[in-house]
C-alpha cells in the first residue's frame, strides 16, 4: 500500500529548475507520509525537462531520499542510455521509463526493443511507465511479457482490469495504477497508487489508507468522492498547473511555477481555484481530524 | 500547388546528424521537383532533435536553398523562442510549429497563447503544423481564429473538409494538407501537399501535377491509387524508418539511418520491402514514362 | 457522376409513415437532379423504422421510380430475409444494408457471414453501406474482399483514401462517399455522392456537378465550402431532425416530422436556423444562377 | 452488494425465443445467488427484440420472479411507450432504458427529453442503463443531473470513478457497475454488479461475495482474477454468442442459441473453448469449495 508521488519540478519565473524549492518539497512530502518519489514523470513535467535538467533533479532529490525512481524515457535513445549510465552513481529504487510517444504507428517490436535496450544498459531495478492517453502506445500485459526483467509497472489508465492484467500475467511485478480518480482503489487492490494528488495533499491520501487497513471501506470512498470533486475544480484551471498552486492552498507553502507551455494560472484563477476548494478542503480536514483524534 | 517535403533528417549509425547527406539529399529533391524544404518536422523526427541539432540542420539547407519552412515546436518555450531568435538569420520561407504535444487536457487558452507567444517573437511569416494523431490536440479552423499573424497552414489529417474548413475561415492563408494518401487532393484542391512520400519519390509527385494540370483527373487518380499500394507495403515496416530506405530503392541513393527508438529496418525487411515495392515502382514507371515520352 | 439522396422518411405528428408526403418528396427531388433514391438509410431513419415500415416505404416509393436502393439491414437476420424476399417483387437498383451495430466486438467471421447471407437470399444488386462511426465496424476494403457478390459501396466516412482504397481492390466496384462536406469531392474522383445534403439543396449539387464536368474546378470548390457553412448551421440544431424543416427552406413545402427521438425543432429553433441559412442560401442561388444565366 | 444478471434471451434454432428455456434458467440463477433479472439488456440481445419479443419475456420472466427490471428502450419512442404501458400490468422492481444509439450527434437535449419522456410514462422506478461504447453516448453524472425522477442506474464502463461520480452527484441513486472483469470492484464499492457472467457462473460470483463480506479482500481478488483469465478465452469465439455455450459448461444444461448476426458458434469452437475453459473451472471450483468446505 505504497503512496508514490510523481513530484512536481519547480521552475522559476524565468524558466530555471528551482533545485532548493524541490528539496524543501521533497522533505515535506516525506513528512506527510508519502514513501516514493517518482522523478520526472508527467506531472515533473518529464518530457519538456532537458537531459541535464533531469540529471539535475535526481542530484537534489538524492540529497534528501534516497527512495527515488527515476525517470528517463525519451525520443533519442542515446540521450536515455546516458541518463541510465548516470544513474550508475546513486543508490535508488530504480529507474522508469515511458514508451516513445509523439511519432504514429511505431511497430510492437521497437517499442520492446527501446525497453530492452534500457534495462540492458541499466543495473537498477526497472520499472515500466504505461500511460497510452499520453504516449498513443499501450504496453499492455501481453506485451509486457516481451519485455525481460521488469521490477514493477506503473499504469495511467482509468481500466483498474487493464491494471490488473499485469497482476495476472506475473504476480511478482510491483503495479501501481497512476489515476488520482483511483487511489482508493489502487490502495486496496493493487500493490500502491502513483498520485499527483500527493503533491499537494499526502496527508489525506495517508488518511485514506489508514481508514483502508482498519477495514473502514466506506469512509475511505467518502474521501475518495471528495478527491474527485478536488479533481473536478483543479482540471477546470489545467491540472498541470495548478497543482504548483494547491501546494500553497493546502499545505501552506510555496513551491514555485510551472515552465511554458504549462502556463502559469493568473492572479485570478488563482483566487477563483481557492475559493472553490475551500469548502471540500475543510470538508476534509474535518474526515481527517475525526480518524486521528 | 505546391509540393513540400517534410525531410528526413539522416544520421550515422551511431546517432548523429549526417549533415552531408542531408544536403546532398535536399539538392537531389529540388532538382526532381520539389518546391519547398520543411524542416524537423514529424518524418524529420523533429520532436526527437535537440535544440543544437534543429539549428544545426538549418544552416545545412541554408547552404543549399532558401526555401526552407523551419520547424521549432516543442514542449519548453524558452528553447523554442531560442530557435525563433536564431532563425532570425536566416533568410527563408518561414518558420512553423506544431502544438504541444504528450502532456494531456491542456486548456485551449494555452494552445493559443503558445502560438501567439512564438509568433510575437518571430520575424519570419508564421505556419501552424497541426497533427491531431500525434499531438493529441486538434487546432481546428475555429481556435486558428484566436491565432494573430498566421501565413500559413500545414493539417495532417485524412479529413479534407477540416483541411478545406481554414480556407473557409480565412481564404488568404496557404493550406497544405499532410497526408501521403491524399496527394491527389491536396495539389488538386488546395495549396499543395506535404508529403513524406516526397523523400523517395518527388518525380511521381512532380508527373502527377503534370497530370492534374492537365486536366488529367482519372490518371492523376491512378497514379494516387498506386501510391496508396506502395504506402501499405512500407507501413509494414514501420513508415517513420522505411521512408530512409525507399530513398535508395526509388532513387539509388544511400540516404543513412534512422536513429532509435526510430530502429533501422533489418536485412531481411530491406530485401522484403524492396521486393514488395518493385512491382508497384515498375508501374509507375510506366505510367510517367508515358507522361514525358 | 451520381447524385444518390439518402431519402428521408416524413412522419406524421404522431409518428405514423406519411406515404403521400414521402412520394412527393422523392418526385420533387427527381426533377431537381437526383438520379437514385436510397432508402431506410441513416437520413431516413432506417434503424428506426419497422420491418412494416420498410416494406410500405418501398411500395410507396416504387410507385414514383424504380431507381431506387432498398435498404434493409439490421439486427435480427432473420427480419432481414424477409425484407430481402420482399424486394424480389420490385424491379429496382439493388438491395442495401448497413453492418450490425451497437453490439461491441463481434468477430470479423459473423460480419463478412452477415453479408454474405444477404447477398445469397438476394435476387438484387447488392450495395454495401459502410458506416463506422455508426456501427461501429469499419467494413474496410479487406473485409470486403471476403464478401462474394457486391456490386456497390456507399462509404460514410472523412477519409477519402479510405473510400479510395475499395477501387484499388476492386476497380469494378460502384463506390459512394456518403458525406455532405465531402460531395466535391466524390462527385469529382468517385462514381457519385450519397448526400443526405440532397434532400433539400438537391439544385446546388447539380449546379456543382455542372461546374465539375465544365472543368471549373475553383468554382465548384467554392459551392462545396458555402454548403459546409450551411452544415455548420444546420447541425447545431440536430441534423437529422433539421433536414426536414431545411426542405421548406430551401425548395419551398412541408415535408412532415421526424419521430422521437429523433426530435422535431422547435418554433424557435426553426426561425434560428431560417435566419442563419438565409444569406448562405442567398449567395448559393447568385452563384447558381451565374451558372445557368 | 447485489447481483444483478442481464439476462440471455435463449432462441430455437430458427430464430424463436424459446420461452421454456428462458424460464427454467431464470429459475436455476435464483438458486445460485443472483437477486435480480435483467430483462432485454445488451447480453438478452434486447436490441435485436421485436417489440412483441420484449412483451413476451417480461411474461415469462414474471412467472417466475418478480425481481425483474424490464428494459424498454429503442428508437421509436412509441414503442418504448408501448412497452411501458404493457409495464403497468407487472409487480416488478423497475423499468430501464439505454439511450438512443447508432444515431451520431444527437444533441444532448433530446436525450434528456427521450429519459424524461419516459420517466413521464412509467408508474415503475426507473433505471437508466448508460452504456456509451455501444451507444455512442455518456449520459455522464452532469447529464444525469438534468433526468428527473431516476431511481438507479448501471454504468457499463471500465471506469470506477466514472461510475463513482453518480454517487457523488446522487447519493441516494442505486449504483451498479455493468462489466464483468470489474465485479469485484462493483460488488465492494457500489450497490452491486450487474454482470453478463452471472449468466454461466453465478456460484463463483456468489462465493466472491461471501470472501468480500468476510473482509477477505485477497481472496476474492484471486477470484476476480481468474474470472479475467475466463472472460479472455470467452471474447475470442465473440462473447455474445459464447455466453449461451458457456452455460452448458459451467452449470451443465443447454439453454438454446442466440440469433444472428449473433451466430452460435461452431462445434469446433465449442469444442475449443471448452477446452480453454476447463482448468479455469477446475481452479474456480478449488477455491470456492474452499470457501464453503
Amino acid at each position: 500500500m505504497q503512496v508514490v508521488v510523481p513530484i512536481i519540478t519547480p521552475f522559476t519565473k524565468d524558466g530555471k529548475v528551482d533545485i532548493n524549492a524541490l528539496k524543501d518539497h521533497v522533505k515535506r512530502l516525506l513528512e506527510l507520509g508519502v514513501d516514493v518519489i517518482f522523478l520526472n514523470g508527467t506531472t515533473g513535467l518529464g518530457p519538456a525537462l532537458s537531459k541535464e535538467e533531469k540529471k539535475e533533479t535526481l542530484k537534489a532529490v538524492y540529497d534528501v531520499t534516497h527512495k527515488v525512481i527515476f525517470q528517463v524515457g525519451g525520443l533519442n535513445l542515446y540521450d536515455v542510455f546516458e541518463l541510465v549510465e548516470y544513474s550508475k552513481e546513486f543508490d535508488i529504487l530504480g529507474v522508469a521509463s515511458y514508451s516513445p510517444y509523439y511519432f504514429q504507428r511505431l511497430p510492437e517490436k521497437w517499442l520492446v526493443n527501446y525497453f530492452n535496450d534500457i534495462i540492458s544498459k541499466s543495473e537498477q531495478d526497472f520499472f515500466l511507465y504505461n500511460y497510452p492517453a499520453a504516449t498513443g502506445y499501450d504496453i499492455s500485459a501481453k506485451v509486457v511479457g516481451k519485455i525481460h526483467g521488469l521490477k514493477g509497472l506503473k499504469d495511467t489508465t482509468q481500466d483498474l482490469a487493464h491494471t490488473l492484467e499485469y497482476k495476472i500475467v506475473n504476480p511478482n511485478l510491483i503495479v501501481y495504477n497512476g489515476s488520482d480518480s483511483l487511489i482508493y482503489y489502487s490502495l486496496s487492490s493493487l500493490d500502491g497508487t502513483v498520485a499527483s494528488f500527493a503533491n499537494h495533499s499526502p496527508h489525506i491520501i495517508s488518511a485514506m489508507r489508514k481508514l483502508i487497513k482498519e477495514g473502514k471501506r466506506e469512509e475511505a470512498l467518502k474521501v475518495q468522492m471528495l478527491i474527485n470533486m478536488l479533481l473536478d475544480a483543479i482540471r477546470k484551471y489545467g491540472q498541470l498547473s495548478a497543482t504548483y498552486y494547491m501546494v500553497e492552498i493546502m499545505l501552506g507553502y510555496k513551491v514555485g511555477y510551472p515552465r511554458p507551455p504549462i502556463y502559469p494560472l493568473t492572479d485570478d484563477e488563482v483566487k477563483m481555484l481557492k475559493s472553490e476548494v475551500e469548502p471540500l478542503k475543510r470538508k476534509l480536514e474535518d474526515i481527517i481530524s475525526g480518524i486521528y483524534g
